[in-house]
């Protein structure tokens, strides 16, 4: 996080034991494990301890708009001419420009400088949809799973080309919506989204300390929040910002993690594929009810783990409603019906 | 298509009285409009006149297993290298190596050099599925509808950026899948199928002399093949090659072919996008025959044309199997089931 915000001057701190450097930025909230007792008391079950996933209780708390979340291995990467990248910049540019779930614009993101959309692409619907999630990419080393590890050790996400200049080939210089009905695997590595509008669906489920699974918490975030954005009407991109993933982890740790989360998504995945919410469902959070009762139906089969993945689905909620329980006012946009 | 071939010392050839530069390729054969009738007879009805749709009578009387298909105003684009683009070896390795309509991989195409299928994407899919159609992009000139092209004048797909050397920013160097159940605007300016898979539903529908529409030959052969390749299990690619599109075409004259298409594509899109292909349809005539009887029923409401244009459908179907009568063999992949 530091290198991040290089240019702002951090202040070295030493919190505890841990050397981390906090840049001195206003209206700067540290978490600690502990917090998450004192502020959700027993509604601290659903919050995974020991485990990447405890994240999303900050994401809980937070009152900002905007939540850009990134690993503590990530670093400000380069475009190819080697400028730093913003990344919290082109995070907030896709944010506030449409997405386009509903019909693919072959020239990608026409809301970007100097693209449009093609001809054939339907005038009714250039107004777009709102944006929910951005979705960056990764330079150096990509996302991959412990077997993709383990059999491809030395790949990185970059490679010497064009007139000796060191240019990543796999620096892909475009953004685009990932369409209405598709999946896809969203990871929390360098992730922003509108909290105000897809906050609720953001929980990154019980993984880590005491639990069967792990490198899972946000891919299913992912489709969590796929389902409901493509429900709801709203839009999901992917591509640009890159960070610089400095480092891969330990693909025999992972493979111990991953190995129960490699066999149920082979289940969940058809199973989010095939999942209709109810038209009533006009809120995340309602949607998000919706989805747990489902979960506890279709994939308890599959293994007792989730049974107690869809109450602490539904404590996320009523937690959440309880640290942000409406003023008078709905803060969500309303759902768009085609 | 001369400059293409510039490599293999075409020989110079007068046609008629047009100019083309035709290339000493083995089996070359030159069509011209006097073979529609003479090789379709009475069929020769669902083929276009004056108009660029009338190509898909050269995909129908081919005998070879890939198509590539060009305009007249389209060369040789260059990489950000300066390399000039081989796009006939992109677009076949884009054929040969399989899709992934089923799940996005968000690092893109994961079967190309340096790439592979990121965390979480179900190791179920990862064999992919049948790539038909290969659909490539354009530098310099977009490809934009009239209203766009009369707004925007000056836009061109490519910017100087990086150190001084004109690197195009909008050189995405990537392939993607186009999802499953997704439509997209698909451009005959650079685009390469498999005929055995896909051609009978790469009809280049009625368009240019006589009819009231033009400029949507190409867009409504992709919606077809879209939703054909979507029910057959089968993948369409997009994104490199580029080639060189050297100029627009006149905005005003395209005005004026695209006004129908513009209006009708609004009805025409949502017909598609709810189409649903019988189980029983399992071989892309079948498919097509059925389109046919469907857009008769729904789109016959829009413009009596759709209803000239079904019968079309039906004739380029019948002729497409006079022509391609099977000898003994089914020479269409079988339909993967899920």
């Amino acid at each position: 996080m530091s290198q991040l915000y290089s240019s702002m001057k951090p202040t070295p701190v030493l919190k505890d034991e841990l050397d981390i450097v906090i840049p001195t930025i206003r209206n700067l909230d540290f978490l600690e494990m502990n917090d998450i007792n004192r502020i959700l008391g027993p509604k601290s079950s659903c919050i995974s301890f020991k485990d990447s996933a405890c994240r999303c209780f900050g994401y809980m708390v937070s009152k900002k708009k905007y939540i850009y979340t990134i690993d503590d291995d990530c670093f400000v990467a380069k475009d190819p001419s080697g400028k730093e990248i913003n990344a919290l910049e082109q995070h907030i540019k896709n944010l506030l420009s449409p997405s386009t779930p509903h019909f693919f614009n072959t020239l990608y993101d026409p809301y970007s400088d100097g693209a449009d959309f093609v001809r054939g692409y339907p005038f009714s619907m250039r107004e777009g949809a709102i944006t929910a999630v951005s979705h960056g990419l990764w330079l150096n080393v990509p996302d991959y799973d412990a077997p993709t590890q383990l059999v491809k050790p030395l790949e990185r996400n970059s490679r010497k080309v064009y007139l000796s200049i060191q240019l990543p080939i796999l620096y892909v210089d475009a953004v685009m919506t990932i369409p209405k009905g598709t999946l896809f695997p969203m990871c929390g590595m360098n992730l922003a989204y509108d909290r105000e509008l897809i906050g609720p669906a953001m929980y990154f489920r019980l993984m880590g300390d005491g639990q069967p699974i792990g490198r899972y918490d946000d891919m299913w975030a992912g489709w969590c929040v796929k389902v409901i954005c493509d429900h709801m009407g709203w839009g999901v991109k992917t591509g640009l910002p890159y960070i610089w993933h400095s480092k891969a982890s330990n693909p025999f740790v992972n493979l111990r993690k991953e190995y129960n989360g490699i066999f149920w998504q082979e289940e969940a995945i058809p199973f989010f594929q095939s999942v209709t919410l109810p038209k009533e469902c006009d809120s995340v959070q309602q949607c998000y009810i919706e989805l747990a009762k489902l979960v506890n139906e279709k994939l308890g089969k599959v293994d007792p783990y989730f049974i107690k993945l869809a109450d602490g689905m539904v404590t996320w909620i009523e937690a959440w409603e309880e640290l942000n329980a409406p003023k008078g006012t709905e803060t969500n946009a309303p759902r768009v019906t085609e």
